[in-house]
Order: structure tokens, then C-alpha cells, then sequence
């Protein structure tokens, strides 16, 4: 080891100072970005425990040929990728379901089916940042596999549900504001069965995404010269898209009507109508989700029950929760058929949607309660008060440096605590530390006996 | 877009499968290894929080010359690095550590001091996996920056007692078989300075590190062929080394003896002093803190207080949580100067130890209640008694499949729940459910209304 190879961060040699940046499309999170996520994630991890997903974790760098050719050209493209020291051709994921579908493939023998994982990680794109995108970003994937019951597709749909509910980060009391729009691919497969247009799905979604953008009349001449359907089928396609007044059950009916007499369009129905009566059996109010048969996620990777969840303030967002069932998992890598049905949060859509709302907090400290340094004689007492509170659950910060009372309580402002503790010599003989409100400026005296229960009204 | 670009994982092109592995190196996490993991980063992240540390995030991909001369030659040999396909030259980031030092250069003004952030993330270094380590790894850091207040040292070690405390992963109690060894840079550097040896630190800091292993002759040879040291000096060095026996406060007035004279060196030992004092107050058990002059971690990048800490029946694996103060953290890349103490929570270590002990719980589901699928036609109602747990704090697991019961039973013992709550139309015309306990094989029957309290029983 050479001398030079002590050198630290704080090496002695430094001379040139280097500019401190990040690369473009990243970005660092400071506290005020990062508590907000981190009590999101937090409460979207009980959701997922509490339905009895679990964790699982895979490496950040895959074998190249794990990842390439398993999303779109596009993905491929916007790959970070690199020869490692090792001459190994690896990638970093774009994605968590490519590495499920591999990690199921490895796995799955000895962790045994239905298996329900969650992952919350980081995924990089190569992505054109003048979109607004960041290349760097984190996904919130949940799946249920190696079973094609629809129960787990209700079930889905429930979590997504209880997510959502958790968004209301200025409180605990649940979110409402939302939907969850429900369709079935199966339903659309079967009515181009019915009408004899099956293999030209694709053509024909892609024509049906771009209703509510070019309306019914333009959709039609594509699918038309593009997925050479005739006019009666175009206008049949047409008539199952314009399904979408009334109630859910109302639509559901009308479906039934419309797909009379094709086995896989009415099992897409009976699915949605099993998700319903879950979904009523489970208290999810009425009208919090909706059949609508526009939805049509993943072209040709979703085979079923597809969900897309708006911000009933902010349909123009687009949805923060989606997902689907799908036949195949990891055909790419065993097999062994892994079916499977799962959705994802769109943790960044949703953060620019609630910061749209004015639903963050605005807080830079992840406790309420301060403790100047206000006679840094009885330092060792702060600490002390602060291990009680803590002991109680209340998390406290103490000042470190004897600063004048007022620098200190400037300091608490900026970061928005909510109460200051402060204590003379005076207070420590009468057991007792002033309770300052840093909001209302009111002070009261308080017996250290009592202070985590008079904290806790605060 | 071409028609090929719709291909997804499930891609229908698929012919030739992929061997499904992971890079050597790195690992998947199952839900047996990550569910500890979560708990215990949870536990952590809810220490941290409790003393006023904020979490924050950075990039894993930086530009190269943020991190190359930062670590180690070492560590320059292992990062990740290419060229991504702007052109720049990126890195993965080897620590969290210079990354924040790039933070704080950027963003500490509008931040202000102190500034107190905590960073649970992954790392990356292209070790030799010979000695069984791995590529990709857990860093559990905490920092207070902006301050060159003891009081900070305090709480930091205040904090890896705390975190330390947390690791009963089997149960709620607090783990007590461990002990943090304190000792401060200014001791060795006072005593230095105190026998004309000032220049000399590194290579005698570099032969006191090998006492435990080649014994003092060997490293009083070392420090006077490597070191320039006279065989007084020597043996003053092994002198303050041999401090080792009785009590903190005896080994603390032990030091006050040899370093009379020297302000450095009793400042160090005052710092510990206060230390101690804290400790004391905050209700931290006689012995679990002690003085240990023979831990130098850093080498030239701490300057005062350091920190280890040994599981008492494991010292051979080293320390599992380390750290010091430090003069500047971002030197290289602001003018502001961000003196600061830290630590890290050596994860992976931590966990290799509390397998060792078979202190880790056998989980492989994240809640403990299992309810079958005992009869489909009752989907809806067991739902509707999962809601109503999950109402209550209790999560659980519904069986997706209409698979016989026994079937379904060996799911629920495979994943290690506790109950099965079994309803048939009996059962449930009755308002009841049958509760099986999974260890024990009875059952009770309970009605619904009551059964969150006795499942908390459970």
C-alpha cells in the first residue's frame, strides 16, 4: 500500500477544488423531498406486509442478455450499459418485473407458488430529459404469481386501493379523492373474436388508445387502413369503447349484451363482477372503482384484469397505480408457467400530483420537539429528558453548540419543529422544563414527570 | 415504433431461454433474508429519526471525478465505471461518504448547520469475491455536520447503542451483548506531540494496529524502523497501549497522568469524559461504553473521538458499527468548512454475526395469520374478515386457490404462520370462524367480532 492510498475525502493533498454537481437526469433528495417519500414508502410497505406480500431484493446489475430485448427497442436503447472489469456485459435494470421474471426462474422451486413479493428499488433509463423525466427513479412493484385466480386480481385491486387511501401525508385520515378504473383484456379479445378480427389486437388497441385524443371517427379510419378491419367491425369496436355512462354494473350488463355468446369476453365480465363483490365485501366505498373499458395497458403483455388509478383532481396526470394480470412470467428463462398478476405505484407521478394538490408537508425535520442548548452546563440533563421521550416514542433534537437562545430557536423555526424544551438552572431545581409552542409562541411550565403526555397533545 | 418494439417479458418470440443467474458477486435477497433486513432497517430508520436525523438521497451513478481519488488506490481499482452514452465518464458510487460530501458542498447553504442526515443505501465495489465478500452492499450511515460540539460525539454514540439495541430480531427486547469502544485521535496525537513524534502518525498508527496480532516487541521494531521513532519513544507509545486493564474512569485517569502537558491530549480525554457523562444520564448500562486506546480507525481522516462496536460474543468479527469525527468533509469540492461525526452500520457484517448466534427468525411470511380458500363460494366473507383485521393492525394472507385444505395447511406451515382461520356455512351462519393455531394444531372456534383480540393473543 503505497502512502497515497490513505488519502480520504479529507486527503491533505487536495489543491483543486472539483465542482459539485450530479449527472444530468439525476437528482439528490434533501430532507423536505426525502421525509414525505420515506413515510409514503413506509406506509405503502404495511399495505404490502399486510396482505402478506414480502420483500425480495435483487442485485442492481444484471447479465446484459438478462436485460436486453425484454422491453421495447426504446428500453434497450436508453440501457446503461458497460463492459465490468471482468469483461462481463452487464446493465443496470430498467425495471423490476424483468428481474422477478428471472429471480422467480431461479427461485421459485424452493419458495413454492401462489408467491407474493413486493420491491421497492431504484431503476435507471437513459431517458431524454427535456421530457420533464429523470433517468434515475424508483419503483413500487407488487405481484401475486404462480396462480391464475381471480381472487388475486381482486385482491390487487384492493391493495391498490389502501395505497392510495395512505396518500394524505399532512395526516393519518385516509384519501378519498381517487379511482381505480378496472377492464379486462379478455373483454376486447372477445369481441374481436366474436366479430373475427382476433389477430389484429394489436392494430387495433393501439387505434382504441387514441380516442379521447383524435375521437371515434379518426380511430375507426385507423383501424380501418391499419388493422384492416371493415366498417361494421370498426363500428362494433367503437360501440363496446362508447360503454361508459352509467354504473359500473350498468356497464357490466351492457358488456354481457354486447359479448353474448363468446366464452372469453363474458369470463372478462365475470371477472370484473367477482372484483366488485370483493371489493364490496371489503367495505371499498361505492364508486371508488369503475369499469371502464378504455383502460388497455401493455398491449400484448397483460392477458386479463388490467387497473389504472387517477387523482379525481388530476385525471390529466395520468395514472399513479397500474398494473395487470399477465400469462407468463418468465417464459424467457424456465419452463415453468409462472401466471401471475400484479401493479405498480408511480411513486414520482404521484409525488408531482400531490405537490400539485398542496398535499406535502412542508417539514425539514423528521421529529417535533427541540432542546436548546440553553445552559450548556446541564447538557447531560437534556440528554437525559431526551432519552425519556424518546423511551415514550417522542423523537426530540438537541442543539449541540452554546449559541445565544435566540440563533437556536431560529434554527428550530427553519426546520419546523413544533415545540422547544427549555431548561435553566431554575426549571432542573423545580424538576420542571418550559414548554415553548414554536407555532403559537406561548410558553408553559411543565414537570419533566408529565412532559411526554403533555408532548403528546401538541 | 416497429412491431418488434411490443415485445415484453412475456414476448411471444421467445425461443431460446436464458440462463437465469446473478452476477458473481452479487445476490438475490429472499423473503427469508429480507424480511429481517426490513425490520431491522426500520427499527434503524425509527433511531435515527428519534435523534433529528433526516434521511437523504444522492444518485448511485456520479461523475467520475466526484469519486475517483476519494477512497482509497483500492477503492479507485474497484469502482464501476464507463462511459455512459453521453459521453460522460460516470462511476457507481463505492460509499455514501463522498457522495454527501458532494451533497453538502451543494446544498448546505440553503440547509444550514448543523445539518444531521442519515442514508440507508447500496454501494459498489469490484472486490475480490475470493474473500467472500460481496460487490454490492448495504451502508447504513449517519452523520451530524457543521459542528465540532463533543455533545455530537455523544449522541453519536448514544445512537449505535440504540441501534445496537434493536437487533433482537427474534422478539422485542432489548439485545445487551455488546459493548462500544471509545477512543479519541487527540490521545495519540497529544502523546505524539508530547514526545516529538508529531510527523510520524501514520506509520505508528499503522504498527499499533498490528499489536493484537505480532505483539508489542514486534511493533516498538516496526515503529522505530518504519516509524523513525527512538526506543523511548516506543516505548511511551506501547506505554499509553498498554492502558488497557479497569475501569473507563480508571483507564481515563491513567491518560490524564501520561498526557499531562499536552492540551491535545487531555482534550481528547476530556471529550471522552463528556461522553461518559451523557452516557451516564441517558441511562446507558455501566460497561457498555468503554474506553479502548487501541482502536485507531482512519487512519489521517478521523481527528477526534472514534468508535467501535464489538458483539461480546463475536469479537473476532470485528466491529459492526464504527465511525469518528472528522475535521471537513467536503474540502474537495466547497471552501466552507463542514467539520462533523459519523458512523456506519456494518449491515452485512452484523448479520453474518447474528446468524452465527441464531439470533435471525425462520420467516418466510411477513404476517402470521393464513385464511384458506375452505370454500370458494365464501370468497367475498373472508375478504371481508381480512379487511376487518387489517382494520385492526392484523394483517393476512388469503389462499387463492380452491385446493383441498390440507394442501393449502402445508402452504401455511411452509411460511411459518401461526393461525389458519378456517369458515365453512356453518361457521359462518354461526358468525364464527374455526381459529387453528399452526404450532399447536388446535382449534377454537371464535366469533368474528371478537376474533382481532384473540388473534392478538396469538
Amino acid at each position: 500500500m503505497s502512502e497515497n492510498s490513505d488519502k480520504t475525502s479529507s486527503g491533505k493533498a487536495a489543491v483543486r477544488r472539483i465542482e459539485p454537481r450530479t449527472l444530468k437526469g439525476f437528482r439528490d433528495f434533501t430532507p423536505d423531498m426525502m421525509i414525505p417519500r420515506e413515510i409514503l414508502i413506509d406506509r405503502v410497505k404495511r399495505v404490502y406486509r399486510g396482505y402478506g406480500f414480502s420483500p425480495i431484493d435483487t442485485p442492481v446489475l444484471e447479465y446484459l442478455e438478462i436485460l436486453t430485448g425484454k422491453g421495447s427497442d426504446e428500453t434497450d436503447k436508453q440501457l446503461y450499459r458497460f463492459t465490468d472489469s471482468g469483461g462481463r456485459q452487464v446493465g443496470m435494470r430498467f425495471d423490476l418485473t424483468v428481474p422477478f421474471a428471472r429471480f422467480s426462474a431461479q427461485h421459485i422451486g424452493r419458495l413454492g407458488t401462489p408467491f407474493k413479493r413486493y420491491h421497492i428499488a431504484k431503476v435507471w433509463r437513459g431517458e431524454n430529459t427535456q421530457a420533464g423525466r429523470y433517468r434515475e427513479f424508483m419503483q413500487c412493484d407488487f405481484d401475486t404469481i404462480g396462480t391464475t385466480s381471480v381472487l388475486s386480481d381482486a385482491e390487487t385491486a384492493l391493495v391498490i386501493n389502501d395505497i392510495l387511501q395512505q396518500v394524505n401525508l399532512k395526516g393519518d385520515e385516509p384519501f378519498t379523492d381517487f379511482t381505480v378504473h378496472l377492464n379486462s383484456r379478455k373483454i376486447l379479445t372477445g369481441l374481436l373474436e366474436k366479430i373475427g378480427l382476433a389477430d389484429k389486437t394489436i392494430p387495433v388497441l393501439r387505434a382504441l388508445d387514441k380516442l379521447a385524443k383524435i375521437g371515434p371517427e379518426k380511430v375507426a379510419e385507423e383501424m380501418i387502413t391499419q388493422g384492416g378491419a371493415t366498417e361494421a367491425q370498426a363500428a362494433s369496436i367503437l360501440e363496446l369503447a362508447s360503454i361508459s355512462e352509467g354504473t359500473s354494473a350498468e356497464k357490466l350488463a351492457a358488456l354481457e349484451k354486447l359479448l353474448a355468446g363468446n366464452d372469453r369476453g363474458l369470463e372478462g365480465v365475470q371477472d370484473l363482477k367477482t372484483i366488485f363483490q370483493v371489493a364490496e365485501a371489503s367495505g371499498v366505498p361505492e364508486g371508488r372503482f369503475t369499469v371502464d373499458v378504455t383502460i388497455a395497458r401493455g398491449l400484448d403483455y397483460y392477458t386479463g384484469t388490467v387497473f389504472e388509478t387517477f387523482l379525481n383532481k388530476l385525471p390529466q396526470l395520468g395514472s399513479v397505480a397500474s398494473g395487470g394480470r399477465y400469462d407468463n412470467l418468465a417464459e424467457l428463462y424456465t419452463s415453468e408457467k409462472l401466471p401471475g398478476v400484479g401493479a405498480s405505484l408511480g411513486l414520482d407521478r404521484l409525488f408531482a400530483g400531490l405537490e400539485e394538490l398542496a398535499m406535502l408537508p412542508e417539514t425539514f425535520s423528521p421529529v417535533k420537539v427541540f432542546i436548546p442548548l440553553f445552559d450548556p452546563a446541564l447538557a447531560a440533563d437534556y440528554f437525559a429528558i431526551a432519552a425519556e421521550l424518546r423511551k415514550a416514542g417522542i423523537g426530540a433534537e438537541l442543539y449541540p453548540e452554546p449559541k445565544k437562545l435566540g440563533a437556536q430557536l431560529k434554527y428550530a423555526d427553519r426546520r419546523g419543529f413544533t415545540a422547544a424544551l427549555i431548561c435553566g438552572e431554575d426549571e432542573k431545581a423545580r424538576g420542571a422544563v418550559v414548554v415553548k409552542n414554536l407555532k403559537t409562541r406561548e410558553q408553559t411550565e411543565v414537570a419533566v414527570s408529565h412532559l411526554a403526555e403533555a408532548l403528546k397533545g401538541l
